[in-house]
């Protein structure tokens, strides 16, 4: 089969197309042949050297497929041979075959293609685990999403307005803001013209958000923590901003503010196909529903990675960016 | 009746004796004669003109009171009059009578006398919102406490040690230790002769804590981020080591580890009450039974009380002190 390998740490041109043997499922898990891939920020960071894969995964990046069940395992998921699913994996998505533990693949939603399908995994997993379960977000609060233009902050805007939650975005030109205004969010702020601290509190009251996503982490904590709201929660998933933080532990005591994060590629199987049960259950409801839809900035042919990646170093796409193999 | 007040910010010498009115109860609260009264460490942020009252509250300093119903409304609660209640209070506690909602008092656990009592409500609220509800200690947990002799210290080896989880403290000297082993930590780490961290990571097999209690916060946060386990909480209640805190948010996120905290005073008295309520289920029952004891350091008489806080001052408490109307 065809696959995407990284050549050696460094820029897009570092991708290039090689030949590899197409893997063999083990027990509980399926061969999905993959139909599209999408893009994420710790492929970019696997490629530059800075994010080795974790103990046991494929050499080959990619963390999202979208493809048919050709092979394997997956009774326990009502999942059949000849089904399109969405699979979170632990990376090797860049390929014409991919393995993956049938838990962590769920049914293409009705009305989507297998572009749109392969925007799914990644964002959604991300966003339920983090902003419902670990943030607890709740009908009603004020959701702060830093960088809602990107595949998570789309996703999030989405799943936090189809939970009956208010939503506010940080993005980074007037272009991403009107995106997320589109999307449900009800006030986005231009972090390059506006201080967000400000903007957050002027638009609470004063209150500040119940929940932050954050992909920034550094010097943003301490700032989030003076829009974070009385019992409000934190939750970092990206350390764009450097992994030093600080943040003011009497602010902490007195407001009861929580600060937690989390990261997905190393959780177990288990947990993944759990997050995939609630997913099934709620999220693709919604997105059958046309409640929710993945964002696609861009699809390219698998083998215009070099461009793909290239378009996700500018930092100008909105939303997702996926490959396709034709 | 006779009141201690701070007559200004200072030395345990602000501290003298005044003549006062009784106050009286309002609707749902309850006058209480108070017999003793417990020394805590926000009486002498308090004193020091560090910790103003919150707004509403009495100008004497006094945290928690044992002492017996004499007036006033405790239906709700299943209190009578003449019952002798120990009882969190929001301030007003050094006095001979302090007026309370009924909802934050508790009968006076059998076989114990008003001192002990008296040494009670403080450190019982805080360790049962901070590490039970805040924290989620399960039982076979590691908790560290830190500063495991003080007042909230050897209250919380004793409340953890009854749910069924370990405990591990810190202390500032071999006798401070020794007192808390004899409480039933399993492990004592003198701080002043080993780094905690190695200590912790040593004695748990290199997993760490699960639970944190912390009255440190500054450069005790990035220390114990690195004993916390996976999934871990750190927990803040005190901030004698500064407000300031630097952690890892690349750690936080790989271990998903959880850090908050909480103050006591401010909360209103819906949520104290609910406090006493799950208390008096659960850890009333643990000291009727023998399996908690206040551990108090010294009984002053309250004409006495710059002696008191002058041990307060000295750090040399193993701990409660506690002082009594004569």
């Amino acid at each position: 089969m065809r696959a995407i390998e990284i050549a050696q740490p460094g820029r897009p041109e570092v991708l290039r197309i090689a030949e590899r043997p197409v893997p063999q499922p083990g027990p509980g898990e399926v061969l999905v042949r993959v139909r599209a891939f999408g893009v994420n920020r710790p492929d970019v960071l696997q490629r530059r050297g800075l994010y080795p894969p974790p103990p046991g995964a494929s050499d080959i990046p990619g963390l999202e497929i979208c493809g048919d069940i050709v092979a394997g395992d997956a009774a326990d998921t009502g999942l059949r041979i000849g089904d399109i699913v969405c699979a979170l994996v632990t990376g090797g998505g860049y390929a014409e075959y991919c393995v993956v533990p049938a838990g962590q693949c769920l049914p293409l939603p009705s009305g989507l293609g297998v572009e749109q399908g392969a925007a799914l995994p990644e964002t959604v997993f991300t966003v339920w685990h983090n902003v419902f379960e670990r943030g607890r977000l709740q009908p009603g609060e004020v959701l702060l999403v830093q960088g809602g233009s990107s595949g998570i902050g789309t996703t999030a805007i989405q799943l936090a307005v189809a939970h009956g939650a208010r939503v506010i975005v940080t993005a980074g030109s007037e272009a991403k803001c009107a995106a997320c205004l589109a999307l449900g969010a009800e006030h986005a702020i231009d972090y390059h013209r506006q201080d967000f601290v400000e903007a957050v509190s002027e638009h609470t009251g004063g209150r500040g958000a119940d929940v932050i996503l954050d992909m920034v982490a550094g010097d943003y904590v301490a700032r989030e923590q003076r829009c974070l709201a009385e019992d409000g929660r934190l939750v970092i998933i990206a350390v764009q901003g450097g992994i030093r933080s600080e943040f003011d532990a009497g602010l902490l005591m007195r407001k009861r503010q929580v600060v937690t994060g989390s990261t997905l590629r190393a959780r177990s199987v288990a947990f993944k196909s759990a997050v995939a049960r609630s997913l099934r259950e709620t999220a693709w409801p919604w997105i059958e529903q046309g409640r929710m839809r993945p964002v696609i900035d861009a699809v390219f042919d698998a083998t215009d990675v070099v461009q793909a990646h290239e378009r996700m170093d500018s930092g100008q796409h909105i939303g997702k960016i996926v490959l396709r193999w034709t």
